[in-house]
């Protein structure tokens, strides 16, 4: 059982920031998040392009800004959860919860912050009949560890970023890697569209087009797959098949919490504190909801920030804050680091 | 008569923030400030100082962040009414507003937003009976721009960083700095009482501790002022007194605008825009209260964004805005400018 004091669902920026937010609070977080990697969209979606909005940022990549988020927050030693979706809660007799992950994963807290986007990110998966009994058994559809693929036979389904950048990187760690997309044209920036060409060209990645994978088989495991092209179809050998066909947010298991729900997002009282109508239970970021509510980051930053201060009152009734201003009071870590102005001198001149 | 779309009282990181939001509605702004520049505390108490709980922003000193922001709003284009006092206020017939400033210039839009901070700044001022009679003849209690002390005689009064640095730059400039503090020690950064030090020995700053000025006088400006050191008192001539006793923020005048007022702040409805009790005026950042209200940056930053959705509906009455994100759509400033990401390209490999 993982125990810490807020339990934030979800690791894109909103929770993130929670984190620091909280550790001025000498509060400690730990974060469950179905994608392999903190960040959320801004990792998984988009890391390469630049957002406008984000206060004292005239432009900053989504992926740069999932890193100075990480670095703002780490003196805060957050725990993380990763590649695992919160499936159910409970909501025990002294008033906290033990949420648990699809994974059997339990964590246990008295305060959760649902942070969690547009929802968790769901693969969009090819409409073949039995590709369930294949998941996890060489059917993957998110790559977490590029090393699992080492000198193996890797087919990769699909026409975007994802597709053509996963071959590029994989086309010097698998023995054998090909790219199946159901068009010619491929979508996505010109330096990867260009280097799979020039890949291609070295014999580095197989390319099949315009095909369709329409089968998969093996015994225990995936061991070929039924592609699809012009007319005819064919069967190829292989360890993995790894349709990347983008991913969708669904609000998911939450949805069945007991949390008022609108318009698929969670409502809360912005009028204080971002908390739902489960007492402990607060929603900050794209997932809540409220009259006036955009959808932006810098948004979810002040939801964060305020929801810290109710959790403190939770977890430390009766007991008065006192907001410190960090330029002032400096920032200290859970790890041992504290971060401060530089002090004034007091020195006579003669 | 100056006239905006949204008419900003105050120039601190809230302010500069909503002429960028503002800007992606296609709205004008235009700025009052009663200091010389842009930024507000920021930039005239503590530029040097960092700042550690800006989001995204492991650490970042105040100016900097004042520059971030400016960068991030200029291809909006915003007016500024710099070292004025936002004065009055009218409410026209068509529920438009004219504000003047003590100086007289009198502005015209339909919104204004009250980024005030904790009030405009005043500086606190020596206890000499006449001073008053000397202001903008010779005494003066910020400095807005250095090159109007050069050749003169100018003496500085005050023991910490303002009356250190300004004693440093206008050695270079003015044909005398004399720098009086009632003791020895001043304090200050390490690097600035070393080079005041140095300075003094060089011959280049004419140094008077533990001393006072007790009198200003002259005819129709300043000529000379009374110090007082230990139990003698003697005049010197010179043209410029500033006395650099550092600020203090007041409501000021805006607290007799018919506001509600709660604890030297502007009561808001924080459950919706930030509006205060007058229609088509808000208050946004340190200068407003609502329940569980934190004096924080970034609370400001998501304040001013709401506001603005207000603000475009009071300026485009029935027309529905859209929320765009600038990642998607990019950023089109009033200069003519375009930010935008790269596109993906939809390319053939062949």
């Amino acid at each position: 059982m993982i125990k810490t004091d807020i339990l934030i669902i979800g690791a894109g920026p909103t929770g993130l920031f929670a984190v620091f937010e909280a550790g001025l609070l000498k509060l400690k977080c730990h974060l469950i998040d179905a994608l392999p990697q903190p960040g959320g969209q801004c990792s998984e979606i988009y890391p390469k392009k630049p957002i406008y909005d984000i206060p004292a940022y005239p432009e900053i990549l989504a992926g740069d800004l999932t890193h100075k988020l990480m670095e703002q927050c780490k003196q805060f030693e957050p725990g993380f959860t990763l590649g695992e979706r919160a499936e159910t809660i409970d909501k025990q007799e002294d008033g906290t919860f033990i949420v648990t992950t699809n994974k059997g994963t339990k964590h246990h807290a008295p305060v959760v912050a649902i942070a969690g986007g547009l929802g968790s990110f769901e693969p969009r998966k090819p409409i073949i009949d039995n590709i369930s009994d294949y998941e996890d058994k060489g059917v993957e559809y998110i790559i977490k560890e590029p090393e699992f693929y080492r000198d193996k036979k890797v087919v990769i389904a699909g026409g975007g970023d994802s597709a053509l950048d996963w071959s590029i990187y994989l086309s010097d760690i698998a023995s054998e890697v090909t790219l199946i997309h159901r068009r010619n044209e491929f979508r996505g920036h010109l330096d990867s569209v260009e280097k799979v060409q020039e890949l291609k060209n070295a014999g580095k990645i197989n390319l099949i087009t315009p095909a369709e994978v329409i089968g998969v088989e093996g015994t225990n495991k995936i061991e070929a797959i039924t592609i699809k092209q012009d007319a005819k179809t064919f069967k190829k050998e292989c360890d993995h098949f790894v349709p990347l066909f983008g991913l969708s947010p669904k609000l998911g298991p939450i949805a069945d919490w007991g949390l008022e729900i609108e318009k698929n997002a969670i409502k809360v009282d912005n009028s204080l504190d971002y908390q739902t109508n489960i007492p402990g239970i607060f929603a900050i970021g794209d997932v809540n909801t409220y009259p006036g509510k955009l959808k932006l980051i810098l948004c979810g930053f002040h939801e964060a920030t305020l929801m810290c201060q109710s959790a403190y009152q939770i977890i430390n009734p009766g007991k008065r804050y006192v907001l410190k201003y960090t330029t002032v009071s400096g920032v200290d870590g859970f790890d041992g680091t504290r971060k401060e102005a530089p002090k004034a001198v007091v020195k006579a001149i003669q």
